[in-house]
């Protein structure tokens, strides 16, 4: 019997939860899983009899401690700056592990110790980052396999909801952490990428102002625009003689626009408290930041954008916000309650690669897509996104069939390989187009 | 004799070396005075006979805390953020001190301690904050005394070069540090201010497109933004219950459109270094910066806006970065370059404080204008405005005509009024006009 150390079971552990029960009898799995809370938890699991809950209680560290030891593997679905203690225990008894985020400057300092011990940490093994790694570094392996020298690549990828179940004017419900779609762009430095061998920035600000049409074949039109540092995965996919490489996000045609706008008023700031704003309208939250000419700047507004501030609440003289905050903060109190996925409602993931190579001194355009629609507000795509990769990851890992050790990204052929094939039975499934480019 | 401590013997002291030495002989004072650079220092001081100067290394606290212990009073003129440590030999050797700057939290937070030894720390001694705090008090002490409520208050002041030494398309020259002026109104928390009763937010992006016209009667229209905090200076003034309060910088028309453009294209970004930029040229460096649709936004630029960016180097393909930086810490050298006073330039000090009251219930406005014009580029009206206050105070402590001990503004009568009155002499005149309000 393998035990199988779960840390956190939140809202995109939902799949994840349901893959490791449905392999437990036949892999021999007993699941250990702990949340901070104890009582969402049991209703979680109290049709999975290969869990046993507890409760998570990360200011003990012994406790903590305790559970890492018991344990074959770790899988922490803890917010990303939590991953690194988690880590460091691993370390010290020997436990491989697999998280969903970013690798940290932190997380990477440990390489040499974990793969001096041969353990597994294998990290960015969600969506995106996740998939994306995986499917654009089969693409690259087999272009590279056939003689071509890729030149471009941009990739973006988004967490949407289903077109039927898209009823708001923002054409966006949150399937994901509401504070990460705040402050998208948000962090130290500059938005960077590269286009046509030449480095270029962008400020924060107009971020929302530089967006590209992103075409999925038979689906529609979208828009996307650069993610913060589109540059890191140069060296890790080996495209450092690369011209052109940006990363994005994708959202509803319209959604950029107004969302420039709530940049431009400041309300996505988070490092200041607004002051005195607890038990005022939220009328009274948006003219704090409304510039003079609001009646201008309303003005000229399309009917489809005015809409979408009418519907946070820009004439709300009734509502009142609940607790003092960041201007982010409260923007945020107030999405939450209106952009929510409803009872029955479907999110959905789109990711497209676009990948331009020479071969043969001629040029090609590949264009992949991936379109994946969730079930229900509770198994969503981005929870079956998120989950099942790290499921696949701890089945590879336990039956032995994965044993590279290090802390890494999924970017190996024996990791994408048997990941991708798996996947595709959960319907995730890439659709390729190759065009030739004048 | 007294023995007057001088720390910082920069730019801005020029007129204040003068002050100090022409008067020295009357007050037998002797001036001690310190720098990091000897020999310009002694090149400053070689035709002032009361002046001794000696090399200021504050790395060696007991050297600094010698000549602290020898003084009668302390005057720093070292960057803001060095005063603290100042202050605190002060306290310890119990001895008076003069600053320009701000007061910090950590310096009123030794406020008790300075009372209760009878020392004066008088700070924000210079023309912004300084001679606008004492001008302003003086109107409110008069109004008030008038049985005059003051309901709205806004304060414009900005350091500029005069209208015959004007010669490039910013209409700008470095009287102060440049740092600060790329840095302007940048910082954590938002920039807010209150427009009639309503507190108002703008983000630093938008504080340049936010500008209101400021007319100097008899000189022209210029540009006023506003700076961070209007309000601190609400209870300091006694202003608890107006309506309306700013107080904002003033720049020549067309200065903030401009500029509005450089911050957009994140060029004022101080948070991270430009990767690989030192030896490109200046037109490699705004390159990186350029939006996709570069021409598009050249094209929308009437002719004026486009040769302030010509004369920045946009389409410099010759000139070269000398080191690597920030974007805001290239721009700043590319600027200073530029856009520094000339020999026998005359720089040019423009303050206007706009004040609405009510009394007998009618509402009046008082505009009271500042405008002083420097002599040459090193006897600028922006180092008398800062020294002179300075060397001013520093007599009346010597002299024991102010004497209420703490840390403090120059907002009270018997600071204000000795002062504005010697100040006249130096050519600082405001020029007050009164009109009904309808």
């Amino acid at each position: 019997m393998k035990t199988i150390l779960l840390l956190g079971a939140g809202k995109s552990s939902n799949v994840l939860l349901d893959y490791l029960e449905t392999n437990a009898s036949n892999y021999d799995w007993q699941i250990s899983v702990g949340d901070i809370d104890l009582d969402s938890l049991k209703s979680k699991i109290a049709d999975k009899p290969h869990f046993k809950g507890f409760l998570l209680n990360l200011d003990d560290s012994e406790n903590t401690k305790s559970y890492i030891q018991k344990a074959d593997i770790v899988i922490s679905m803890l917010p990303a700056i939590l991953h690194i203690s988690i880590a460091k225990y691993c370390v010290e008894f020997s436990k491989n592990l697999i998280t969903p985020s970013y690798i940290s400057d932190e997380m990477m300092a440990l390489s040499e110790e974990v793969k001096f011990k041969g353990l597994i940490f294998m990290n960015e093994l969600g969506l995106d980052p996740g998939i994306d790694h995986m499917s654009a570094m089969e693409i690259f392996d087999r272009l590279r396999a056939e003689g071509a020298e890729i030149k471009s690549f941009k990739s973006y990828c988004g967490g949407l909801v289903a077109k039927e179940c898209d009823d708001n004017p923002w054409n966006y419900k949150f399937s994901w952490n509401p504070r990460n779609v705040i402050l998208a762009g948000q962090g130290k430095g500059g938005i960077k990428y590269q286009e046509n061998n030449h480095l270029k920035y962008i400020p924060y600000y107009n971020l929302f102002k530089r967006v590209e049409p992103v075409v999925m074949s038979g689906i529609g039109t979208y828009e996307g625009y650069p993610n913060r540092d589109s540059l890191k995965y140069k060296l890790v996919y080996g495209l450092n003689q690369i011209e052109t490489m940006l990363r994005g996000t994708i959202r509803e045609k319209g959604y950029c626009k107004g969302w420039d706008i709530v940049v431009e008023m400041g309300l996505t700031d988070d490092t200041y408290i607004v002051e005195n704003v607890k038990g005022k309208t939220y009328n009274d939250f948006f003219e704090m930041f409304m510039p003079r000419d609001t009646l201008n700047m309303m003005g000229g507004m399309t009917d489809n954008l005015l809409e979408k501030f009418f519907f946070l609440g820009f004439d709300d003289h009734e509502s009142l916000i609940e607790k003092d905050g960041s201007p982010a903060a409260i923007l945020q109190s107030i999405m939450e309650k209106k952009m929510g996925l409803k009872p029955g409602d479907r999110d959905l993931i789109l990711m497209q690669h676009q990948i331009e190579y020479t071969k043969e001194n001629k040029r090609y355009k590949i264009i992949s897509d991936l379109v994946l629609e969730g079930k229900d507000e509770t198994d969503t795509a981005m929870a079956s996104t998120v989950g099942l990769p790290i499921g696949i990851m701890c089945k590879m890992i336990l039956e032995g069939i994965f044993k590279t050790p290090g802390v890494q990204y999924p970017i190996a052929k024996e990791v994408y390989e048997p990941m991708l094939e798996e996947l595709v039975g959960f319907g995730v499934v890439f659709k390729e187009q190759v065009e030739v480019v004048k």
